[in-house]
């Protein structure tokens, strides 16, 4: 697959998922109007639907249809939505841009966007669940603990805890492991359990593949902190060092933190072997994660 | 059922869901210590557990074992924990008071509470998931609609909207069954819906009954807040007024609030009728609930 094919299908599969959320808001009745407005703005306003791709494509390569992959898409872009809602919060990260547009909290108020967070979160359960797989248990549980305290939760708990703190590079990885790594595990473990049971041996491979991806995801998102700009980022640039958080680049340096991303991008590559050429778009994918200039 | 027997089984109830909430916690390497804390403290200091007794009780009536009920009873019981978490919340009620102990942000800080919160809600999820039920799609669904944006996240929306306003009876309900209400009634459809399936006429028969003793709930909570101790209540009374909340005391009158409760009550009885002598332990419940002083 060349970079256009793969950017092509890419720009299809965020499409797609916008479409689908865009639906979660439209011809409703809903009870109270201004938090509808603040959660279809927490998750509608922009975003590169990096998760719902994953699904997508880790999906697709062991052979499931695409409307059966819609469901955990939305699933993990809403959990996404609502962590980053909540990040911005002013006894948070307290950030004022995100996508280049206002943060929840700065275009609605701090009491809305804590709800609209909640009810995105809870919202990501219930488009689940309606999708009825047969699989579901499987589905929410991977879901839910990627999300919580053994995932996201407990990653950005323990970011909490590192600001002005010195951690080393293990310490770094073990953070974002949770923080942005188990989302990023459960997209592609949620597209291949929409295809194959858990015991499948390509399950396996798939997450010894995302393991690798979100960290260098990761590595890539702080090197772009340093290296980018704000218009082009959609957020404030150089915000890690102004917020004193430990980041790859300050532990490694520039070159360094480079370099371990695209070793990891390797590893990906190399953990993909049991796919065959199905994995071929996801050996794109993993470049992607370190190309992308935002 | 005499009113000592119904005490015995709410206090035997509320101890089965506490070591089962209790059991979350314990024997864990959490990867973030202070947020296990502060989701700990969160469920685990005290609480009435209406929800959960709501659940067995509900799913007794229908001949569902004690042991399917323990994960609802726990899901509901996570769900309404983190909602007082984040209600607590200086942005939101900015209350220092739960319980006769201090709120999570008190105890911790405000981006741990916000967290904890958060990462309730999702082991709400979890533990339901882990349950793998077979009506485990309408289960979650029941329990996501109930908590998100049609229901208790709606109702507290509505209910930042309404403070300082003047809305009447009408819209004071309307707010109430999505705030408490809608959590209320998923207690009583989950523990149904555990025992049979969605269309037994039982299970609309349990609904009635939910809706009629959820807004006695509330109007007995509006009642105690007016006429009952901080020492007794676990808070401080007296809240509402002091926050300019409508109450249905201030709408009707404190008797006129009492004998709408009552009435409730008795519709919550009447639609009992098609459970026969297996709905007698949930018409104690009924009554309990507008005697109850805290």
């Amino acid at each position: 697959m060349n970079a256009d094919t793969l950017l092509a299908r890419l720009a299809a599969d965020r499409a797609r998922v916008d479409t689908r959320l865009e639906a979660l808001f439209a011809g409703r009745s809903a009870p109270a109007p201004r938090l509808e407005a603040a959660m279809r703005h927490g998750v509608l306003v922009g975003g590169k639907r990096l998760r719902p791709v994953l699904v997508y494509s880790a999906g697709r390569a062991l052979g499931a249809a695409d409307d059966a992959l819609d469901a955990p898409a939305m699933a993990l872009e809403l959990i996404h939505a609502y962590s980053l809602v909540h990040d911005d919060l002013p006894a948070m990260d307290d950030d004022e841009l995100r996508r280049g547009q206002p943060t929840v909290h700065k275009a609605f108020d701090e009491a809305t966007a804590i709800l609209a967070g909640d009810a995105l979160q809870t919202l990501a359960f219930e488009v689940l669940a309606r999708a009825a797989h047969p699989r579901l248990s499987t589905l929410m549980l991977t879901l839910a603990v990627a999300a919580g305290r053994d995932g996201m939760a407990g990653g950005q708990a323990l970011d909490l805890a590192a600001v002005g703190g010195h951690p080393d590079v293990d310490a770094l990885a073990t953070m974002h492991g949770h923080k942005t790594g188990a989302l990023i595990r459960a997209a592609v473990r949620l597209g291949g359990l929409v295809a194959v049971a858990e015991d499948d041996p390509r399950i396996a491979a798939l997450e010894a593949y995302a393991r690798a991806i979100g960290l260098a995801f990761q590595i890539h998102d702080d090197v772009l902190d340093v290296t980018g700009d704000t218009a082009t980022l959609g957020k404030a640039s150089g915000a890690d060092a102004a917020h004193d958080k430990p980041t790859y680049p300050a532990l490694l340096g520039l070159e360094g933190a480079r370099s371990r991303a695209r070793e990891l991008v390797e590893q990906a590559i190399t953990a993909l072997a049991p796919l065959g050429s199905e994995g071929v778009p996801l050996v794109g994918l993993a470049r992607y994660m370190i190309e992308r200039d935002h």
